[in-house]
């Protein structure tokens, strides 16, 4: 708890700044109910997600070049459709429109707050697997600001490949050690960790829906913090 | 005149946004004043700047793997330096430190404003030759606010390389023709043009210095602004 204060903070976003499920929810129990369709909104929402991992890990792997997260939503939302028996619910273009439910969700409560205090005490970027033009979106949506916007687009990799967070040390002219990544994840961090960045732990005892065992960190990361406040009172940053 | 609004603007940065000129002279006559010893700083300045194009051309041409523009300021402030002979001035701390002078530049006095009134009707996005460092740097100092940072760090190669504007659209999932470039240099907005986006003409008529000809846009591009408020006003952003 005692590391020297990094001069730049890499977020992750889905899950760390933003409830990913709650607005996937929203959007997708909107969507059907605009159709006088019945679904289970959260186990949809957790079904596409569940497509995220194996989507990446076929860019990752080098077996597909490297394509933009809001095309694996895109793709990951028929398979998701198509395996819970809602293939024909959706034209082309509700289907888009559905995919940038991605765009669209609520920050976490502390988030927007807690990112300008920050920002008065570090360089602050999203280092998300998201594209520049989701973020961007994103950020305006949810109120969320940040210096700039690295991550999967700049590396054309997703996380956890270590050239991720190398590219955006880079980017940003610093050297791993005077950075940290902030996330929610372990094996976000873990893998940051190992490329010789720093390393926040965010709780997000909601990110998985209520009545979760509160997730426990898996290391003894750099900071541990109950929310991005409580990591801005640590980095010694302002209160408003 | 009367083209639709680009759902993105990008913005060349020295020039436009930021008076390069007076930055540098005036980091350039401390650096010195530091000294003791004379010089005249803009033409200092100039010089510096005059080594710009060339240090870039080497990355464009492939006779130099792509390196961010902080390190040809760096090796063109040595240059310069030499050429004007002051080669045992400054040590390599306070090269180094004089370097980051295009990190403090002062922007026009219309930007922060009107990139404010512009953010309200577009995304806007810096895609400068500068990195994101640089950039992110200066947007603090200059007090600018954009959604996200593109240029060369994202295409890995420097303006008026097609790709770097292609690779700036592509982030945001826009097709060119739905953003515009702006810029103040009519052959930044002649590449961008070829690469199929529109185009915004500001005049900066003090970038070179007073007692200079007003330029004149050589080409009749989508937009022609006295400043970026007039643009601003073009494209129907609401006045504060």
């Amino acid at each position: 708890m005692s590391a020297p204060a990094p001069k730049a903070l890499l977020f992750d976003v889905f899950g760390t700044l933003t409830d990913w499920r709650g607005g996937v929810a929203r959007a997708v129990a909107a969507a059907f109910a605009a159709r006088g369709a019945a679904v289970d909104a959260h186990a949809f929402a957790d079904a596409w997600r569940g497509e995220y991992q194996p989507a990446m890990e076929r860019v990752r792997s080098g077996a597909r070049p490297y394509a933009q997260l809001d095309e694996l939503h895109r793709e990951n939302l028929d398979r998701t459709l198509a395996r819970m028996g809602f293939e024909g619910l959706f034209d082309e273009d509700e289907r888009d429109a559905l995919a940038r439910a991605w765009e669209r969700l609520p920050p976490w409560p502390d988030a927007p707050g807690a990112l300008e205090r920050l920002r008065a005490i570090a360089l602050t970027a999203a280092c998300s697997n998201g594209s520049v033009g989701l973020m961007a979106r994103l950020a305006r949506h949810a109120g969320l600001r940040w210096d700039c916007i690295l991550g999967a687009d700049l590396a054309r990799d997703y996380k956890p490949r270590a050239g991720v967070y190398l590219a955006a040390c880079a980017a940003l002219r610093l050297r791993p050690e005077e950075t940290a990544m902030v996330a929610c994840h372990d094996h976000d961090l873990a893998a940051a960790r190992a490329a010789g960045l720093r390393a926040a732990w965010i709780a997000r005892p909601l990110e998985h829906g209520p009545g979760r065992p509160a997730p426990e960190p898996e290391q003894e990361w750099d900071w541990i913090a109950r929310d991005l406040h409580d990591l801005a009172d640590q980095l010694g940053a302002p209160r408003p």
